[in-house]
């Protein structure tokens, strides 16, 4: 198939391009590469050294023979949407092309206005582009688990039927998301929702978990197929973020009591959901929602996971709980289903002692890399500002 | 108290405006008046003529002895609506000011996207100029009826208790817009909800039914002062739109078989309700639900009245179901709790023959204004793109 991977240059769509194009897909990378500005802006470079989208192809056909087309764009400009899309006729888009960092969301004022317009109105122009020029395309859109926060009830993937009154109906499941960010992704489910209600379109709404790692089989063939890992307090996941605390003899920065629980997943796992997403279309008319996680933790369980793993290698960790930055409960009910990706043959990678024991190994590998200034929370959920000082957002028009 | 209106130059803003004036508030009107370019764009002019804003307020001064402010500028300028907000210290703000028709959304991805832009970007704003000047300010959110759309079961105010699996929890009501506009509305209350949750602000949002209507007591009291009344297929709301369509002749249009079922209420009320809010603020921390509308309807039965009520005036009207240009069911359950309101005192105007007749009565009065080529719908849900040449939304930030 045709798969265009919209921000096919980020954290989770550099392995998912190669890896549809290991399997034999013929992949179209769009991507404005804005995330490796953040990374100017947040004076935070990847962990991992990353070498240039560019460069990056061009180690894929020499070590696979496989061609990825790139195009370089921004998802705002609609007659560069509408061009790509017409020009490249795609059969499926999947779309990572979005800011994606609650915090960087929660900086000010400006950083919310850039999350939600960036996000919401990007996915809009592929929302009329496939309507316009490939409506059979299927859209494979990356939500997340945090659009639904931490209600007192299972979570049930996408929809929920509701007995009221005496009467019934299955309903979009209630969402309560916990930042701008996580606000731009539940006005995206709307939006697609619509869309494919009024034009047929066929969707995929993927509420992603927490991704940790950084490895897979087809980043490890050439240093510069390498994935980017980002550790400090804005773009670092949890797990990630706690194994290079370890390795630099921080304390693992456990935000309150811990004992907040999320759904999470290998980006091993990532790839492989988006590959079986892609390959088993929604149907016309209809927007699929798979929860796409493996396990749930508490952020308390998987800081003393990442304890025993450093010990094992030597590396002796401690936690310290810190003020929380972030509005959510504790001790919460926490219950959500992800049988969807299974059921189409999703076979998880869970985190065990070797995902640990590699996830260490990368940390203490760059361990010289690791800037310590960029690990503890300046970002305030209570105060709309951040306590340091950030440069503005990219890319925001100049009317906002 | 101190009240900013913001869009209180438009068909509920300035009724509104002149209410709150009246009974004894010192009020403080913020627009951008785009919604008189968009009478431009469209060549649709409100069948009453309207006069300038800073007409209306003088006008008002004349007759009331009563002052309102006025502040010319965009919510989607921060610079504007911060030193705004700051400079007033309002104690309530009510908040009008947003592209307010589906079908306008629906023109084309032009129009879906300023509206969402538009709509989305300059509240997210005010939420932040509240926090920032005046966290102790009311919000006064206009939402819509829409953003429910027509689930199968009771439509509560906002909230719903659900018991799912032998757990309960209240969560936000289920969203089903059916437009883009409608959406707008959506993702507004969603970032309302947060903004309350994290920083403690107060709401209030109305989840307003279709007004009718366009005379209220202060209105009336000089030819200046009098209240917008669309009737083309763009921004008329049914029921002053089959009012013109007797008035001229033309076959009242009911859309597909008419058994589409919604909420009304008569302009009257709007006022009234949004006194009562502001009169009584939510608490801290509160986004408060209303679901602002009095009776409901069929528009068949809306029909059958104007028909009805258009005989007794010597005028012939008949009706005429077309293809529907919008995606809803027909024949659908629906019943919408609405008694937040009429707790806090609302006595509503119900749907009688005077207020009819005294519709029928505007609509013949300037019937000379009527043009026949808006009435007819031009913009389908269907196909992403009006069937007649509108002319490019206005304010479109270039990148878009």
């Amino acid at each position: 198939m045709k798969v265009m991977v919209l921000g096919g240059d980020g954290y989770c769509g550099w392995p998912t391009s190669l890896h549809l194009s290991d399997v034999g897909h013929e992949v179209v990378i769009v991507d404005n590469c804005v995330r490796r500005t953040i990374d100017t802006e947040l004076s935070a470079a990847s962990l991992t050294p990353i070498s240039d989208i560019k460069e990056r192809i061009k180690a894929w056909r020499e070590v696979s023979g496989q061609t990825i087309g790139f195009e370089y764009g921004d998802l705002l400009d609609w007659e560069f949407v509408s061009e790509v899309v017409g020009r490249h006729q795609p059969d499926a888009i999947v779309h990572f092309a979005e800011q994606r960092a609650a915090p960087y969301s929660m900086i000010d004022r400006r950083h919310a206005v850039y999350t939600q317009h960036n996000n919401v109105i990007g996915n809009l122009n592929v929302l009329f582009a496939i309507n316009e020029y490939v409506p059979e395309c299927h859209l494979v859109k990356l939500g997340t688990m945090g659009e639904y926060g931490q209600p007192n009830i299972d979570i049930e993937e996408g929809y929920i039927e509701i007995e009221h009154n005496g009467r019934k109906d299955t309903l979009p499941f209630p969402k309560q998301p916990g930042s701008w960010y996580h606000l731009s992704k539940v006005h995206d489910s709307h939006n697609i929702h619509f869309a494919c209600k009024i034009w047929g379109l066929r969707a995929t709404d993927l509420n992603q978990g927490v991704v940790y790692g950084t490895v897979t089989p087809q980043t490890e063939r050439d240093p510069h197929l390498v994935n980017r890992f980002d550790y400090e307090e804005v773009f670092g996941t949890v797990l990630n973020r706690f194994c290079v605390q370890a390795a630099i003899d921080h304390p693992l920065t456990v935000y309150g009591n811990g004992s907040q629980t999320r759904g999470y997943l290998d980006i091993r796992d990532t790839v492989r959901c988006i590959e079986l997403a892609v390959e088993n279309p929604a149907e016309r008319g209809e927007m699929r929602v798979f929860n796409q996680f493996t396990e749930e933790f508490s952020v308390k369980e998987l800081a003393e996971m990442v304890v025993e793993s450093a010990g094992k290698l030597g590396v002796s960790a401690r936690v310290e709980n810190i003020e929380n930055p972030r509005v959510e409960k504790y001790d919460h009910y926490y219950n959500a289903k992800h049988t969807g990706l299974l059921d189409l043959g999703l076979e998880p990678h869970y985190l065990g002692d070797s995902l640990l024991d590699s996830l260490m190994n990368v940390a203490i590998e760059y361990r010289d890399r690791i800037d310590p200034d960029v690990v503890m929370p300046s970002v305030s959920w209570r105060t709309g500002k951040a306590r340091r000082r950030v440069h503005k957002a990219p890319a925001e028009p100049s009317t906002l």
